[in-house]
C-alpha cells in the first residue's frame, strides 16, 4: 500500500516493515531452538547451526506461498530449514511450535520496539510541555466551553491537562510494554508436540521467553487476546492524547485566534497553490491520525471476539494489519506531537489581550461583579499545574 | 428507544435508566453541598436542607428543557433550587460546579453500580467455568484450528482458557472500579468559583469525592478522558471475553458437532414455527452483544480524542448513549453468560467418541506414527488446566 | 436506557419505541393474515378475526419471555394467539412466518416511518438553506483551509455546499424509502410452511407487501442484510451532511470569528453555572450525533457480514439497537439542524470586514499582485450557488 | 507496512502502490495541462511539453518533502516543474490546482482501477456460483437457524443467496465506477486562480474530467465527501457479501459436517506443523478481509463528518489509508472468493444423507406429522434459485 498518504511514515522507518518483520520472525525460531538446547530437545551444536543459518540473513518470501500457507511463517520455515543443510537440524527448526507461536511473538517483539520509540517520544513532547507548563504557569488566556468563553484558565493549565494526558498514556504503555507476552503453544495450544522431546515444556516455554526478552504467560494466548487488545487500547488512549492536544493547537492558531503557533520550519507548511500560507502541518497529521486510532483499535477487540476454536478461521488473520497500522500511527504521530510541542509559539501578549478584552464574558460568574482583572480569577489553575508538574517530575525520576 | 430490542435488558433494569441517573446526579448535588458545608462553604443547616429536598425525591426533567440545556443537569438543578424554598440554600445549590462535573460524576457512580453487578455476574461464571475445568481436566476432545481438526485438548483445558479470559477481565474491571474518579472543576476547569467561598477547594473537592465513594482525581478530567476510556476498554475486554464462550459453545452446540448444549430451561428457545427447536438463545445473545462492544468502545476513544477546549462542543455528548448501553449491554451479557456456563451440558462421551474417530488426524503430528490414543498426547494441557485453576482459587481469596 | 441522555430525543417521540414497535409487529400479522386470505390461505372471516383482535390492542410483553425467545415476536404471537379466541384461527396467525419475517418488516415500516420524519426536516433544513445561499450568493467571506486563510468565498457558496449535501443525502434517503422490502421468508427462508397451505406463496408475499406499503423482494434477505446495510449508509451519509454544517457553524461562531450565530431561543444554551453564557446547543448535539452515526453504520455492516446459515446467530440481534438508534439520532438531528439553520443569524458585516483585513493573505495566490478587494476574486463562486438552487428547484418540484 | 500480514496483497499489486499513485498524479496534472490548452489557458506547444516531461517518469518522493507538505502533490508539482524546463510552462502545471484536486482526482482514478478489477472477479465468481445454484437446485440440505437444524433447503439456494449479495453488490459498484468525479476546486473551491486566465473555468474542468474518464460534477466536493463515502459502503457491502460466503463455507467445511470443502491446490493450506492438515485458507482469509471492511467504510464516514471548513485540518488526511486498504482488500477478497467458489466442492451426498438423519427434525414444522423425505418440504427454493438466475442472465446480457 502507499506509504505516500502515510505522511510522516518515515519516522517510523524499519520498525514495522516486512523486512523487521521477517527478522523478528527469524529471532523468534532462533530463540527457540536455543530454548529446546537448553532444556533437552536439542543440542548447543544444533542450535548454534540454526543461529548461524538466519543471521544476517534476509529472505523474500513468495507471496503467493504466504498466502497459500494464510501467514508467512510457513514459508519462512521452509527457506530457513533448507538453509540448513543438516537434515535432523532442519527437523528441529520450529519444532513443537505453530505458526501463530511465531508469528504473535515476532508482532510483540515489534510491538515493543516500536513502544520503546514511541515512549521516547512522549518522553520528549512531555518535557517540552513541562517546560510550557512551567513558563506560563500564570500566563493568563480565555477559557472555552462549547465553543464559547467560559472563565479564564492559564495557557500553563492547558499545557498541564495535555502533559497529564501523555503522562497517562505513558503510564499505561509502560504497563503494556512490561508485559508483553512470548506466545508459545503448539498446534492448538497444548504445547503436545514439544512435550514429546523435552522434559518439562514450561522450562522451554520460560528459555524462549527469556531469550526474546518478552514475559512468558501462564498459558497459550492464541484465543485469548488481551495481550493484543491492551495493546491496541493503550496505543488509542495515546493518540486521544496526541489528538486533543493537536486539535486544541489548530483552534488556538486559527488566524482569528493567533494565540499559539507551529514553529517555522523552512519549507513545511507550504501550500501548493498559495505562495504565503503556513499550514499547520504537523497538528493536522496529528489529528487525522486521531481520527484513524479508535476504528483500529476496535477491529483489534472485534478480532478477539472472534477468536473460536482452538486457533480462529480468520480473526487472527484481520488482527494483524490493524496492529501494525496502529503502531506505525502512534509512533509517527509521538513523534510529530513532540516536535510540534517542541516548536510551538505561544502568544502570551495575545493571550492576555483577548482575556482582557473578554473580561466581561470570562468573569460574568465571579460572584459580586462581572468587572475586573481576568487573572484574579483562576482559582486552582496554578495547583493544578503544579500538581501535574509534580507528577511529571516524579515519573521521569522512576524511569531512570 | 425501544427495550425489546435488547433481550435481557431487564437484568440490568434500574441501574441505568433515567430514574437511576436522576438520582444520581442528585446525590452528587447532594455531596457537593456536604462537602461544601465541611469546608467552609455553606453551613450544615444548609447542607441538610438541599439534602431534604432531594431525599426521596424523583423529578420528571423536561426533555425540551434538556435539550435546551445539551444536558440534564440545568433543569434539574432549576427543579432542586425550586424545591429548596430557602433563596440563600438554592444558591447554595450546585454553587462552584458545572453541568459536567455533575454528569460526569453521575456516570461514574452508575458505572460503578454496573461494575459491581457485572464483576458479581463474572464472579459466577468463573465459578461455574472453574468447577467445569477441574471436573473436565482431563476429558479428551478435538482440538480445531481454523475450523480443521488438530491435536487433542482437553474440555477443561477449553473451559480454562475461557476462565483465564474472565479473570483477565474481572482483574482489569476491579482496577477500573477502584479508580473511578470525581468529577470537580467548575466551569472550566479552575475551580474559580468554590475558590471564592471556600479556603481550600482541593479539601472540598476530596470531601466531595469521599461523600460519593469515588476517588478525587489530581486535577479535572472535562477533556481527558481515560477515565472513560479505559472504563469502556474494560468493558470491551469484558465482552470479547463472553463472545469467545459463546461462539464456541455455540460450535460446540451444533447438531453436527453436539459436544456442548445450553441447559434446558422451560420456555426457553422455542421457535415462533418449528415446535422441537431449541435455540441456543443465551449464547446467541451474547454472541450478539460481543459484535456490539467494540464499536462502542471506538466510540468513547473518538470522543476523547475530540475533546477539545476546556470543554468540547460534541464529542461529550457523543460518549453518553455508547457508554450507558456498553455498561447495560456488559450487564446483560455477563448474566446470560453466568447464566449459560452453570446449566451448560457437557457430553463427555461425544467428545471422547469423535476424539477417538478422528484419531488419526489428531495425532498426525506425533513424531513417530499417527495412530494411538488422542488421550496421550495432552502435552500440558492439565498443567495448564491447574495453572488457571491456581489463579482462581487466589483471586477469589483475594477478593474476600 | 436513559432517554435524559440523547438530548432532542422527544423528537422522535413515539416513533422508534416499544409501542411503536408492538404496533408495527401486529401491523405485520394482521397484513399476513390478510395475504392469506386473498391467496387461498384463509377465508376472510378469519382474516378479519384477527385483525379486530390487534386492532387498538398494546400487549405489554414481559421481557423474560423476551429474553428466552430470543426476540419479541414469539411473545408477541403466543399473545394474539390467546386473545383471538377461535383455535382455528390462533393457528391462522404468524402461520408460515418466523419471527425474523415479523421484525425485520416491522423495522423496515418503523423505518419508512422515520425516513419520512427525516426527509421532512431536511426538505425543511434545505428550504432555509436554499434562502441562505441566494440571499448570501456575493456576501464575501474568508475561504478557510488547514484552518488558515486561503482565498475568498461566499457565505452563499459555504450555505450551498451545506445544501448540496443534505440534497445528495435527501435522494439516497428517498432511494432506500422507495426500496424498503418486507422480509417473507419462512423458517428457512424456503417458505416451505406457506407453501403447504396457498397455491402460490409468491402471491401471498406480494399481498403481504402491498397491505404494509413494502416492497416485495425476489427472495428473503434473512443473511443478505443489504437492505439494512444500506439504509444505514444512508443514514450515516445525512449525519455526515448535518456534521458538517454544525461543525461549520461551531467554527463560524467563536467569539473570535463571530461570522454566524445560532438564533436566540429564550432558555436555551444557558449554562448551568455562567449566567450570560449562551451555548450554541443545536450545532453541539448534531456535531456529537455526527462522531456517532459511524459506528453505528458500522454495526450493521458488522452484522452483515456475520449473517450466517440461514438464519445467524447473534449479528441479526447486534443489528437491531445499532439500527434503532441509528434511525433515532438521525431523526433528532435532522430536526435540530432545520431549526438551526432555520433560525441561524448570519453577520455578513463581519465576513466582510474579515475578509478585507484579510485581503493581503486571501488574494495572495492572484497573479500579479495581492491587494485589492476580495469580492473580485470570487471565481466561480456563484455559479456554484446557482447550480445548487438549480437542483434544489429541480428536486423540490419533483418531490410534489 | 509490511505486505506479508495482507496474503493475497500481491493480487492487488501494482493497483494502489506508490508508484500508481505518483503515476495517477502525473495523469492528473497532465490532463489539466491539456484541459488548460482546450480551453484557452494554455497553448497546446506547453500542454505538450508537460505530457512529455511526464511520460514514463516515475520521480521517488523525498518522504521528508511529503510529510513537510503535508501530502505528496506539492513535491511532485515541485519535481515536475523542475523537470519541464521552460519556465513559463513550469508556471502552467498546476496553475489553478490545488493540492487536494491532484490527490482526490488521482484516487478517484486508482478506485476505477480498482473497480474494475473486483467487478471482473466478482463476474468470475458470480459464474461459478451460478453454476453451482443451477447445478444443485435440487439438492437437499439441511437448513440451519442459530446454528441448529431448521427446514430442508436446497445448496442450490445457499449458492442463489450468495450470488444475489455479489450481483447487489456489483450493482452498486457499478453505480458508484460510473460517476466516480474529477476534483476540480482550486485553493479554496472556487476556482479564482483558473477563471484568472481561462474564459470559462466549467469548461476547464469538464475538459480535465474528460481526459482522466471521469464524470465532472457540478461543484468541487472538497468538504462534501459522498464520493468517498460511497464508494467506501459499496466495498463495505462487497466485503460482506464475501463475508458470508466464507463463513458459511468454513461452517459447512468443518470436518463434522463435511458438505463442503475448499478445493485442493498443491502446496496450499499446509500446516507448519500437522502434516496433514488442510486449511481452508482462502475462505479464512476472506472472512478475515469481512471482519475489517465495516471499520475501514466507517473511518471514511467519520472523516466525512469532520470536513469543515473549505478543506479540513485532518479529516481528509484521515481518509486515505483507509481508503486505500479498503480497495486492497476488497480487491484480494474478491479474487480469493472467485478461485474459492471456482474451485469448491460440494458434497451432495453428504448434504443428503444428512437431512434424511436429521429429517424428523427439518420437517417438525410441517403440519400434518413430521416424517417423510426432506426434498418435498422445499417450498419456493426452486423458484428462488431460479429468480436469482434470471437475474444473473439478464445483468450479465446488460454488461456486455
Amino acid at each position: 500500500m502507499a506509504d505516500l498518504l502515510v505522511p510522516g511514515a518515515h519516522r517510523a522507518r524499519g520498525l514495522l516493515d516486512d523486512a523487521a518483520l521477517v527478522r523478528a520472525m527469524l529471532s523468534v525460531e532462533v530463540a527457540w531452538s536455543r530454548a529446546l538446547s537448553e532444556t533437552g530437545g536439542a543440542t548447543a551444536a544444533q542450535a548454534a547451526a540454526v543461529e548461524r543459518a538466519a543471521a544476517g540473513w534476509s529472505p523474500l518470501l513468495d507471496p503467493g506461498d504466504v498466502e497459500d500457507a494464510g501467514n508467512p511463517v510457513l514459508p519462512l520455515v521452509t527457506a530457513l530449514r533448507e538453509r540448513v543443510a543438516d537434515p535432523e537440524v532442519a527437523a528441529l527448526v520450529h519444532a513443537g511450535l505453530t505458526s501463530q507461536d511465531v508469528l504473535d511473538s515476532a508482532l510483540q517483539l515489534l510491538a515493543g520496539e516500536a513502544l520503546g520509540r514511541i515512549r521516547t517520544e512522549l518522553g520528549q513532547g512531555a518535557a517540552a510541555l513541562a517546560r510550557l507548563a512551567r513558563e506560563h504557569r500564570s500566563t493568563v488566556m480565555a477559557g472555552r466551553t462549547l465553543t464559547q468563553y467560559a472563565v479564564p484558565v492559564t495557557f500553563g493549565l492547558t499545557a498541564a491537562q495535555w502533559l497529564a494526558a501523555i503522562l497517562d498514556a505513558a503510564e499505561r504503555l509502560g504497563d503494556v510494554r512490561r508485559s508483553l507476552p512470548v506466545q508459545c503453544g503448539g498446534a492448538a495450544g497444548t504445547l503436545a508436540r514439544v512435550s514429546a522431546v523435552v522434559p518439562d515444556p514450561a522450562a522451554t516455554a520460560a528459555a524462549f521467553a527469556r531469550h526474546l526478552g518478552l514475559r512468558a504467560p501462564a498459558l497459550p494466548w492464541h484465543v485469548r487476546r488481551t495481550p493484543v487488545t491492551r495493546l491496541g487500547d493503550a496505543l488509542a488512549e495515546t493518540c486521544d492524547a496526541l489528538g486533543v492536544l493537536a486539535a486544541d493547537v489548530l483552534t488556538l492558531g486559527r488566524p482569528e485566534i493567533g494565540e499559539v503557533a507551529e514553529g517555522a520550519v523552512a519549507g513545511r507548511g507550504g501550500s501548493s497553490t498559495m505562495p504565503h500560507k503556513r499550514n499547520p502541518v504537523l497538528a493536522v497529521l496529528v489529528n487525522g491520525t486521531a481520527l484513524q486510532a479508535p476504528q483500529l483499535a476496535a477491529q483489534l477487540h472485534l478480532a478477539a471476539a472472534r477468536s473460536v476454536d482452538q486457533r480462529p478461521d480468520g480473526a487472527w488473520q484481520a488482527e494483524w494489519p490493524a496492529l501494525l497500522r496502529l503502531l506505525e500511527v502512534t509512533v509517527v504521530a509521538a513523534a510529530q506531537s513532540a516536535e510540534l510541542v517542541r516548536g510551538l509559539r505561544v502568544h502570551a501578549d495575545v493571550m492576555r489581550r483577548r482575556a482582557d478584552d473578554a473580561a466581561a464574558h470570562l468573569l460574568a460568574e465571579r460572584p459580586g461583579g462581572t468587572g475586573g482583572d481576568p487573572a484574579t480569577y483562576l482559582g486552582a489553575s496554578e495547583a493544578f499545574v503544579d500538581a501535574v508538574l509534580r507528577r511529571y517530575d516524579e515519573e521521569r525520576t522512576d524511569d531512570t
